[in-house]
């Protein structure tokens, strides 16, 4: 039985190392990238490249820079509130933050979530980063922007006395309704939730 | 508002040109790749370049061959029957019919199919290529193994009487019930092509 050739099957086993890509995705996408012009492979390999060979985590935040520079335009940007910082989980969901504006302090990444089942304990995530960054830049405030799942809560719990110990006022995101969504979606430990924080209009 | 570093965004744009990969794939398959280690893009960029360098068509059959052999492991099989012959649409289709087994004959890769409306005639099929081949080769039997659909059947009409103008015998792929598949998910035109070529067990 003849199959494809070597360097094709390889090409297959290399792209199902991507996330959510099959044994049949994987063979669609090689077929797509053997019979394009050289040009559709060629910019993927070299932006590939360059992504791996320059993108670092900035020194500060976490957030992802270029390698030349030593920060990331966050925190390199002189108009942002020094004091206000957001610690999220991963670099990502800066961009989501950035996106929703209107926020216009610093971030930190925390690099994940407590999870003792998985044993990532407070020495897998940046916390000692986090702590020595503190004692430098003396924020005044830190927003904890984690899930509110069991990790994320258990991970604001633990941060939360670490933080205030340090003279850091410490907050939570908003836990309620989400934006355009109807009452059918919300399921009721949400709703205790936004009525409790609801507001006046 | 800050975005992703240049370098990641050029990445992500590259990506897209994948099939069935959007704006919100991209970003995932290139946050993945930024963040595992370099290996798995390594391995990526390597298997990429290695598959569109080594990778040509078969200059007898037109399936996939490696660069420094000339013809593919199919043509140069001295166990194959050379008088019979199955056209195929796309290379990718001769390794199903591979797997399928029990097919020991030869292939011809046509590269499409005759599409009057989307400007697919004769000529930008590899017609003249073909009849080339078969004045060489001169094969006992073509089995035209084109889709049922319309493009299919107009191009199984168009080559038929060139092939046997030139000798060959010309037959096609048997009409009937997917095997594993049941009734009710045939359509009436397959099960009357079913009926019509019923056979006595």
């Amino acid at each position: 039985m003849a199959d494809y050739p070597p360097a094709f099957q390889e090409l297959v086993s290399a792209l199902r190392q991507l996330p959510s890509v099959g044994a049949r995705s994987a063979e669609r996408l090689a077929l797509f990238l053997v019979d394009e012009p050289p040009e559709v492979a060629g910019r993927i390999v070299q932006a590939l490249a360059a992504a791996k060979q320059r993108i670092i985590p900035c020194p500060d935040c976490g957030f992802y820079s270029e390698g030349e520079e030593e920060l990331c335009p966050i925190c390199r940007d002189p108009g942002r509130d020094r004091g206000l910082w957001c610690l999220v989980e991963q670099p990502n969901e800066i961009v989501k933050f950035e996106k929703a504006a209107g926020y216009r302090g610093l971030y930190h990444v925390l690099g994940g979530k407590l999870s003792p089942l998985d044993g990532i304990g407070p020495e897998e995530l940046q916390v000692t980063p986090l702590l020595k960054r503190i004692g430098l830049e003396k924020p005044r405030e830190i927003i904890l922007a984690l899930g509110t799942d069991v990790e994320g809560e258990t991970t604001a719990l633990y941060l939360a006395p670490l933080l205030k110990e340090r003279g850091v006022q410490v907050s939570r995101l908003a836990t309620g309704l989400p934006a355009g969504g109807g009452l059918e979606f919300a399921d009721s430990v949400t709703l205790g939730y936004a009525l409790a924080g609801r507001r006046e209009i």
